[in-house]
């Protein structure tokens, strides 16, 4: 395997209300009314475009968090918040070269108008526009649209594999110099450079062609995220990005070798797809302060919350029961979730940590990959990664914002620099250029 | 009928792609690639807003045009260009006072998407967001969701109104005050101010609730477009501002009592809807400019575009046998369509008008009221409208962009602001405080 001592990493930050972790929104150091508050968001865009990250993301939902209202009003991220694409096109006016990624699920959208929406997010940003293409895995959203049942796994499949056949055809709808706007013949486009997609599917049906010229990254940026096979094969054809959530590194390189194979099987060149694990850093001038921090952050964990979160992660197990200074019984806890018990308790370093120790260690980063100390610490894990071929780069999830994301611009990212590990200024104009991927030809031209 | 000699006009600017007439890109004072410039309508908001218009608009449809290309490659309004969501969030980070309205029709839309998009922005904006709720009326955009044959206009209605009650509930989701976002107890929201909507009807079931706080408008202003019996009777229900065409002040008059009455019907108190009736205006310092500009603009129809124009209002009927130079013989239009058709010729204020002076004169307004004059001549007429209850105030369409804006702001407003017709500071942050209309109540609350 050859180094990559040449290589720059990718980076992304994760934009979570308020941040990533569950008490984010009870430290002073986050903005408490993120949910309604654009220049917020816009100084978060300003300060990561500074520190010349290849991209901020915004997660999305089409309903509100099911839960237990006692512990969700102590715990709001995703209660009330932007639409992703309303924001980021409000951001995208105030930025000029930060990449622009959100979620919209391939499960209660229409093609057309997702198609027509990343389309026009990228002319206005001037290609700097992402989608991150899910499938829907919330029952709560199903019931906002007139259904009680959500669909099964392999519908839901299906329908985002020919949803994103839909999307990339109407990118493809005008050709990049249909568009002569000559005043002197009075042609302002040429008609056979104009495509309509007549597409006849088992989900969809879409004449097209889109009205919107073609983006000028030719396609918006396709991001996944998941892990089933269905999923890889998938990623391995459409995907230019992937976020993935790895414990330890050899289920990272698994997985990357995974994705690199299947990128391989469609006939892709290798590199076309990166991958981004998620990484939830909390960055200190010392070990010590980096670790208070954290400590602090765990104990604003509210017990209702903390019993919520490990209840959600347990299959819904009742843990009211249990006192906060007693461990978590396993006898309560399906035979088949125990195992995740058992890492909960394992990461939490004690013999037989209580229900507080174990919500409070948990709690904090949950599926993703904890981080705590200097920028050289953090830095040094974040390389072993990078060179050992478990990552392109990485989604950083801020713990709180907007400080959480000053400490990794002022402390981590320089530390990456002076490494050699990542850019000092943006190798393109566009994300697709930043991130060093083709732009895509038009399948008509 | 009391006189309105202390109320002021209210002004939306209609920004049409590279303008409202028809050869419009042809013409040198127009943003030639105005479908992806964002820097183009961030500088048309700019002016709108310094001349204290009280809105901008944007019209949408989801689909590219029907037509014949070889007259759509000459005539490309609306082929190609912004999602106007995507655009007014863009145009919210430049701009402070300026209302920002667009439309979503409620035939390919979602409830809960439109509910949060138009929230989000509300947000964004600070309390400037409207919604034009529309029927779609177009083919071509049923074939782009799947749907071969559109929906009748009685069920157009009753999706519409189901529509309108399902978003208007979800902004209800959050009471005003029920985010406490209380750190000392932590409590960012209190559970017995958030309210599920749990709709079942007809043609829409959501749950809710919104997963966005209520905006700062309470609701964001509602518009609608329309005529019929039907859309007299919604609009009487809910609507905050009605967009007409209308041709003379006498059925200006007629609907504005109508709409009057609907309002009263529904129990609203007068005044809670405001009457703006588009307006095609093209001011010079003389008449003479004035005249010279729209015959230019006039002149440089071409004739294939010429022939779409007519045809299309025509019923479609064929007009490539007819010479330019000869008159449109009525018989080779339908009969019920020969009105119009006399219409058209009237407009010309010709005897027998040949086919080429009928699309000069009526090409460039088509459904619209066109003025062409000096800014005191256009204010006399806007003043009669006005007073004469024609009219709460007019949605201007500049025939060319940007410097058809730029000749309404240096030349009309000030004229309309000397007779104390139109305000020089905005009254209210809001659009809803600016128009004039009160802030609705949570229907919870």
């Amino acid at each position: 395997m050859p180094d990559r001592r040449n290589d720059k990493m990718k980076l992304g930050a994760f934009f979570h209300p308020t941040g990533n972790h569950i008490a984010a929104w009870l430290h002073s150091g986050s903005q408490i009314d993120a949910g309604t508050n654009f220049e917020h968001y816009a100084a978060l865009a300003q300060t990561a475009e500074a520190a010349k990250f290849d991209l901020m993301f915004l997660a999305d939902a089409v309903a509100t968090r099911n839960g237990r209202l006692n512990a969700l009003k102590r715990w709001p991220q995703y209660m009330a918040y932007f639409d992703p694409m309303v924001l980021l096109s409000g951001i995208a006016a105030r930025t000029s070269r930060l990449g622009l990624v959100a979620t919209a699920a391939t499960s209660y959208n229409e093609p057309y108008h997702v198609a027509r929406r990343y389309a026009s997010l990228d002319h206005l940003s001037h290609g700097r526009a992402g989608w991150n293409a899910v499938t829907s895995s919330n029952h709560s959203e199903s019931r906002n649209f007139g259904r009680e049942e959500h669909l099964s796994h392999r519908e839901k499949y299906e329908r985002a594999l020919e949803f994103l056949e839909v999307v990339k055809g109407l990118w493809d709808s005008w050709e990049d110099d249909a568009f002569r706007r000559d005043r002197t013949t009075a042609e302002y486009f040429d008609p056979a450079k104009l495509h309509p997609l007549n597409h006849k599917g088992a989900h969809f049906s879409v004449a097209g062609p889109l009205n919107v010229a073609r983006p000028p990254q030719g396609h918006p940026i396709i991001a996944q995220a998941g892990g089933s096979d269905d999923f890889i094969d998938m990623a391995g054809r459409h995907a230019d990005l992937i976020f993935t959530a790895q414990f330890d590194l050899e289920s990272a390189q698994a997985l990357y070798g995974k994705l690199a194979a299947a990128v391989k099987k469609h006939g892709r060149p290798a590199g076309s797809l990166k991958v981004m694990p998620g990484l939830n850093a909390i960055v200190g001038r010392t070990e010590k302060e980096a670790q208070e921090k954290h400590e602090h952050l765990s104990s604003l964990i509210h017990p209702d919350v903390g019993r919520e979160v490990l209840s959600n992660d347990l299959g819904n197990v009742d843990l009211s029961g249990v006192p906060l200074d007693a461990p978590i019984p396993e006898e309560i806890v399906e035979e088949q979730l125990r195992f995740w018990l058992r890492f909960m308790k394992e990461a939490t370093g004690k013999e037989n940590p209580t229900l507080r120790e174990t919500y409070r260690h948990y709690g904090s980063a949950r599926g993703q990959r904890p981080l705590v100390g200097t920028a050289s610490q953090i830095a040094d894990e974040m390389e072993r990664w990078f060179q050992g071929r478990g990552a392109d780069g990485f989604l950083i999830h801020p713990a709180t914002l907007p400080d959480g994301l000053e400490d990794i611009c002022g402390l981590l990212i320089p530390e990456l620099q002076n490494r050699g590990l990542f850019r000092t200024e943006y190798e393109g104009e566009t994300l697709r250029e930043n991130l060093g991927l083709p732009r895509p030809k038009n399948r008509y031209a």
